[in-house]
Parts: structure tokens; sequence; C-alpha cells
């Protein structure tokens, strides 16, 4: 693992609380690794007083100024064109162009994968990079991968998300032979679209040494069935929107209840301390840093909304995945796979969610 | 509404606890509308026992030996071929024949929509009935479709899972201008498959007077945005599953969490009084029975898992729909849309889940 040096881009521009939320995450990241170093791009007006405010991660930073940003309901179509000088597209190049290990932005979701996309390009051989995200479970956590990125994707994607899903669990997370399952309406063979039952077929004669699950069932994401849930983008997203609405309406309607009465809050006062690891587990900032895989260079996307603590998090997200060499894995991989040439043709229309 | 002489038809072999759970369910449903009658179809030598040692239920009862049962993992072909005396076969049976009302089954899903598909046959002008269930929101809840009975579908299919949804909120649940959206990853015109923006479109064009909200993301279902949520049976049934997955890792968890200390228990007991409305809230009993909507005649999907009190609500939910007329207002509503005669010769695979 290296650490010596490691650069970070930051995107100061991005997110409903940018730039605060960008430079106090970035001091919270540095002050937990001191040899961490950025480059910050954004407009001078903006952030160079925050900056001056505070001289150690003045002292860690190289600061751009950058005249444009890229607004969180532009077309990503519009923004590539239009966005040459953004804070998003100066910090991205600086990936591009071996002037920073990973770049972490805050902002437009599909802005950012059409940027990185074009900027970055491939890994060789992958068709498709991918949106993964860590998410709770009984056993822990799993990863669930595409969450919006394709939204129509044929067999090959799928089966090379499950080859990057199953990289990124072993090398970033530590797991030592994860288990990978694809997200269907039932286990047996003959359920659900054919392209998923095809990328079945896909994974389990590749000459990869994969501890390939089958089919799971969406109960089985949170059961913890499997480290890596592989999903299209339309699916995935919808998927885990609808679980994080579900567990918003629970912690909702509970704190409701804790209100309720004066027993109910005395016995909550008394649960607090039980409580509250359940609550860290469901904190959306523990889990804020989505990762895009299958680019020629790291870029991880935090949450529009993040805060200072959360965008540190997605900051730690970047750094993890240049330490373990997650990108030189998925390539030794895809190389074993055969996947580096695949013969598919199958017609699909790809999108940017 | 009438409610003279309702005939229920029963699968009593159907499910993981059948037939206890079916008469018991029954016995409870006559206990609380004293008018209702069953037709009760099953093995004699299983069954009989259990009715005579209910003189109640067995006043109220017809029954009929079937020597053959519907296996859960049975596929729906094979079910079709070989399922002519089988319990569940008899029991569509007696709708189609106009012996009762409507029918009700904890069998296999896949090889009752076969059969009910079958023998009752579209609505006219349906293309294919579609499964729809009671989801919880914070505002109460809301009903999806489609959950698994058509794996592709196309913008006709999402248009008449619209229009049939919205008149089971209307007549079933006694909304008074249901909110009807579509499911997609994000609330832009340009987002998401082609068939969901042009059923989309569909629905704003047609002559008829629907709410139409147009596009939610997933945390819009739990988050009660709209009275109806219309998606494909793949993602219906995926998203589903993934919000009770999240909902019993979250339950599971506040368990071990209650039971972690001698406070937090003392706490847990001062809160049961108002955390139990939530547990009901979210207590899949009351959720039971999901309907096929678009058939000509009723039928009710139990779950496999369902015991006396839960399929007791899933009798509820199909005489319900019996006493309110939903498929007449289907038709009222298909013929002033025009949806009769669909124009639309897109090619799509059909599937049961």
């Amino acid at each position: 693992m290296r650490n010596h040096g490691l650069v970070v881009s930051l995107d100061a521009m991005g997110g409903d609380h940018a730039p605060h939320s960008v430079l106090d995450g970035a001091a919270i990241a540095l002050k937990e690794n001191s040899r961490l170093r950025f480059r910050i791009y954004g407009d001078e007006a903006e952030v160079l007083p925050l900056l001056e405010a505070n001289p150690k991660l003045a002292a860690a930073s190289d600061f751009i100024h950058t005249p444009d940003k890229i607004a969180s309901e532009e077309k990503p179509s519009v923004a590539l064109r239009k966005g040459k000088n953004s804070s998003m597209q100066r910090a991205i190049n600086a990936v591009k162009d071996g002037d920073a290990d990973c770049v972490i932005s805050s902002g437009n979701t599909g802005a950012l994968m059409a940027m990185s996309k074009l900027s970055l390009r491939m890994l060789p051989g992958i068709q498709r990079p991918a949106i993964a995200n860590l998410f709770p479970t009984r056993r822990g956590h799993c990863v669930l991968l595409d969450m919006g990125a394709n939204i129509e994707c044929n067999a090959t994607h799928l089966f090379q998300f499950a080859v990057m899903g199953e990289a990124f669990a072993r090398a970033v997370l530590g797991i030592d032979r994860p288990s990978v399952g694809l997200l269907n309406v039932g286990s047996e063979d003959m359920k659900g679209h054919e392209h998923v039952r095809a990328a079945a077929q896909m994974i389990k004669e590749a000459p990869i040494d994969i501890n390939f699950y089958g089919f799971v069932e969406g109960d089985d994401i949170c059961g913890g069935t499997v480290d890596v849930v592989v999903t299209d983008g339309f699916t995935g997203n919808i998927t885990i929107k609808t679980a994080e609405g579900m567990a918003r309406m629970l912690a909702h309607d509970l704190r409701k209840a804790f209100k309720g009465s004066f027993l109910a809050q005395l016995g909550y006062l008394l649960m607090m301390p039980a409580i509250r690891p359940l609550k860290n587990k469901l904190n959306p900032q523990r889990y804020n840093g989505a990762m895009f895989l299958g680019l020629n260079g790291i870029a991880v996307k935090s949450h529009g909304s993040a805060e200072a603590e959360s965008f540190a998090n997605a900051i730690r997200v970047g750094v993890n995945i240049v330490q373990h060499g997650l990108n030189e894995k998925i390539l030794e991989e895809l190389d074993t796979s055969g996947a580096y040439n695949p013969t598919s043709d199958e017609k699909v229309v790809g999108e940017i969610a």
C-alpha cells in the first residue's frame, strides 16, 4: 500500500453545502491523515477566504481558480459542452493529467459520470462504468452496483459489474472470497430477464475464481446473503432509494412514537445507549461516497446534500480505493476472464441517470 | 354495494400452513361477516376433520374434494398441464362458472396467475393482468403494481396498470382523486427507460380524468408522495422485497438493542404502548392479499407463509373488491380512455414471476 503524498482533487463548488462542506470535509480528512495533499478547484471569491481561515488545510493544498460551476439540474450533455472551465471538469482533469490520485465531487451525478467517462476513459476491456455503493445489512454491509449509471444493461455489462464489484469487495473491503449475487425476481434458473440469466451463465463459465452465489432477491440485500449485489442501473437506483425511504419512514415514525407520552420519552432516554449503534449503522453519512468503477482513474461521487463529516467520508473512500490498487486488481481479473475481448454485439441504449 | 350471499372460493391446499390456516382464516372472516359463504376445495382426508370440528364454518360452506394439489415450486406451465383436478384450479373454476364471487389461494403465485389468466381470461381491452399490493407509507398506505406478474412491460401495459391501480384506489380504498406516479430514476422528463417515458405521455394524453403526478423515485413510495405507484413486474417485485428486507433488518436490530441491557429493557417496556401502532403498521399480516387486477373475475393471492389471521385478511381483500365493483369501474375507465383498442404493436416477451 502506498500512502506517500497521495493527492486528492476536490470540486469545491458541487453540492448543496459547497464550498463549506468540501473544505471542512477536507480538513477532517487531513486531521486523520496528515500525509494527504489536496488540489482544490473553485471560485476564488468563495473558496479562498475559507481556505485562508484554515492554515493547516491551506498548507496541504493547491488552490486553482475556476470561473464556472455545473448546476445540479444541468443535463450531462450540456455540462460536457459548456463546462470546460468548471470546477468539476478541472478537478477531473487533475486525475487525467496525473496531478492527483482521485477526484471527489458532490455535484451533479450525470455530469460527473459523463465528464469522468470522457476525460479518464474506461479501463481497457470495460464496456460501461458502474456506480457502486455500500449498503447496511444484517451482517454489516454489502456492495451494490450499478446504482444508476446505466439504465439499460446487457449480459456482458452485468458480468463486468460482477467482476468489478468482486474486486472492490476483495481489494478495498478486505473480504477474502466475496460472494456475488445477481438481483432477480426468484432464485430459480428460469426466472427474470433474459440478459440477467445470460449474465449468470457468463459468470459460471468464466475462467475466473468468483464465489458466485447465483440469483438473489430483494430481501437478500439487507438480509446479508451476499457481499456483492449486481443489477442494472434502473433497478439499482430505484431499489436503493426505496430502501432508504423505508428506513427514513421508520425513523420518522419511531421519533413520533418516542415523543408520544411522558413514559415513552422516559423509555427512550433509557434505551438511547442501546439504540445508538443502530442509528450509526443507518447514518447515510457513513455510507457517503459512491464509487465510479471501471474508469481509468478514481472518481468518487459524494451525495449532493453531504455536509463536512459526510464529505470527509467520501474522501476516505477515494483514498482507500487508491491505496488498495483497485483498478490494477480489476484489470488482472478481466485479463484472466478473457473479458478483454467481449464478442457480445447486443444492442444497448446507453444513458446516464 | 351488494353483500347478499357473497360466495368465496378457497384453495384449502395452498401455502405453508394449509389447510389449517385456510379454514381458521375462513372462520375468522365468517365471524366478522356472517353472510359470507364458502366453497372449499381440498383433500377430504385433511380438510373434512377440520371442517367438522367447526360446525358454524361447516354450515356456511360447501366442501369439494380435489385429489391433487399444486406444489409451491411447480412451474406454471406444468401446473397448467397437470393441475386440472387440483384444489387451486377447481377453486378458480368456481369463479369462472359463476359459483363463487372471488377465489383466494396461498399457493404458488406463478401457477395461480397462469391458471387464473387462462380460466377467467382478461377484462376486455386489458393486455396483461397485474399483481397489486398495498404498502405502508408516511401518510398511510399506497397501491403498488405490478409486483411480479409481468417481467417485461411496454408503455401500453404500464398505461393500463395506471388505469387499473387508479380505479382500485378510488373504488376499494375510497380515495376521491387518487394521485398516480410512474416509478423512475428521476423526476425529469428525459429520465429512464423509453417505455416508461412513453407511458407517461400516454397517461397525459388519454381522455380520462387521472390525477397524474408524473415520475416518482424509490423514496417517494414510503414517502407517501402518491396513492398509486406504477412499475413493471421486475422492478416492482425487487423493490417491494428490498423494502421488506430493510424493515425486517431494522426490526431485528431494534429487538437486539432492546434486549441489550437492563435499562434498555426497562425503556422498551415503558415505550411499548407508543411503539405498538408502528408495529401494527408494519405487520405484513395486515397487508396480506395481493390483488390480481385485469382478470375477468376476482382472484387474490395470499402469502405462502400466511397463517389464519393473515389469510382472513386476504379474504377481506377479495370481498372488498367484489363489493365495490372494481372490475366494472376499470371497464368504464378503459372505455372512456379508448384503451379498448390499443394500437401498440411493441414486441414484448411475457413471463410470469
